[in-house]
């Protein structure tokens, strides 16, 4: 007898530890940045967050964006995302050549005041003509939306909430939305119920999960997602990026460790993992600390 | 709208970082085992895995089990288990005042002959004298069943054996077997069709669940787990045991790791969290370093 559960055959991870990990981190080198971008991309990750045109007075981690991706060898098939707060930063990214560009917003307004320093209804305003102006030049949009299960100043969000904002940034022109439980504090039922919410706005096919696997609590949230119609997931390598909220916690989801729950799920990803596994190992030689990827603890020894 | 799971109530958590984390560690002195062993009572656990009659020969950290046993606070409405293997075990345990035994056995026979030297056959036949002696004194005698899902040695286990070997542990007179995913590999569909395999011949009622996670899966499988009826999990407060096949890796699922799990689901353990990560935190100071759960790390933060 065999369990037959509604998974799908394949997911798209979103590798976002070259921008929403790094930036998160002790400043490394160009070359550093550019040598794990170009690991990523041979290990058969498709989607890859290469930078952000954030001022680097905010985020000095991510000053040289431009320079990393002008340097990097664009493999074919594979789309490189910067993140654009405002028109001067998706200029920049048009600069940079980006294959997609990313905006910003939360589903909590204590958290979009004191991340962006604006309302959650003037993000969006703000947005209105990044994302306008990327569908001119036929560049997709992406919506990143913080805080979806609970926020650090303002406690529990209502699914509601996050249904509504999510399908605002469907609505100005965004291709899919990533739900990121920031502070890593949900559990399945909780992910279920907002799913259940947003589902209700939002179709399942332009929503991405991204969790934080601070209280440990990540992989079981994302097969919670995967059995209710998600298909894509953001992780990033090595766990890069800790928790901006827990110092010495940990932060994004490791990629290896999705890939490897993938793997035992039966879910193509099409990604080598040995290859990512090796490419996480190097960029945390370059950071001196380990992985917080178990799957690589593991495999190494 | 809320999504409507099959979860339990409540479920039971059983101890086992005190004989199975302290068994994989350095020797720790006995006054820290039975501090440890009465913190963890007064944090409402209600089952723990107090010490070990196994040869000091082959488990030295557990040659004071008989002392730790008599010297620990006893609380009303706790068991106290013994791992025993054998008769002379047994009759140790008796002299410790152990309220449970356990046995100990694998569903793979690599595994069995390369930890307890035997086939598993001569392990159950080894086990009847200590179980029906048990019972003889009021005993309630638990069997632990290993790799089952796979084994370092022979590979993929299939779960027909694991539901053979478990029926046979509760055929013996063990009133629970707890299926021991040893080293990790495990992933939510490979523990699904497993546990189908085995509820075709024992009741879901005396099944545990004992999942390690050295790849980063334990909380995903203990939350399918949990959806298939098992009502007791096995855990080790701080992750305690690290990984014997994987040096500097996770082993033992961290207590504070599935209490926070069980919180989010609203199933209730009866656990007080912020005391156990205390335990926690105060048992990893007497070996020098961090707990490996990441509910206390981010606590802390």
């Amino acid at each position: 007898m065999t369990t037959t559960l509604l998974l799908p055959e394949s997911v798209k991870i979103v590798e976002v530890g070259p921008r929403d990990g790094l930036q998160n981190e002790q400043a490394v080198s160009t070359e550093a940045k550019v040598a794990l971008i170009n690991q990523l991309s041979s290990c058969g990750l498709t989607h890859i967050e290469a930078g952000s045109f954030v001022s680097p007075k905010w985020v000095p981690q991510m000053a040289d964006s431009l320079e990393v991706m002008s340097k990097i060898t664009r493999a074919p098939n594979v789309t490189y995302t910067a993140l654009t707060p405002n028109i001067r930063g998706f200029e920049q990214a048009l600069d940079a050549n980006a294959d997609e560009v990313a905006v910003f917003t939360s589903s909590s307004e204590g958290f979009c005041q004191k991340n962006i320093n604006c309302s959650i209804e003037e993000s969006l305003e703000r947005f209105l003509p990044v994302v306008a102006q990327a569908k001119d030049k036929g560049i997709p949009a992406r919506g990143y939306l913080s805080c979806i299960v609970d926020c650090p100043y303002d406690g529990p969000t209502e699914p509601s909430q996050v249904a509504k904002v999510a399908q605002a940034l469907l609505d100005l022109g965004c291709y899919e939305v990533s739900l990121g439980d920031t502070i890593g504090t949900g559990t399945p039922v909780r992910v279920a119920n907002m799913l259940n919410a947003v589902f209700e706005r939002v179709p399942s096919q332009q929503v991405a999960v991204h969790f934080h696997d601070t209280w440990g609590q990540a992989l079981a949230n994302i097969y919670q997602a995967l059995q209710m119609g998600v298909r894509v997931v953001d992780s990033s390598v090595a766990g890069l990026g800790g928790c901006p909220y827990a110092a010495g916690a940990s932060g994004n989801v490791a990629t290896e460790d999705v890939v490897y729950l993938c793997q035992g799920l039966g879910i193509e990803t099409g990604v080598d993992l040995n290859r990512l596994a090796q490419a996480g190992w190097e960029i945390s030689d370059a950071l001196g600390r380990q992985p917080t990827s178990k799957v690589s603890l593991a495999l190494r020894s």
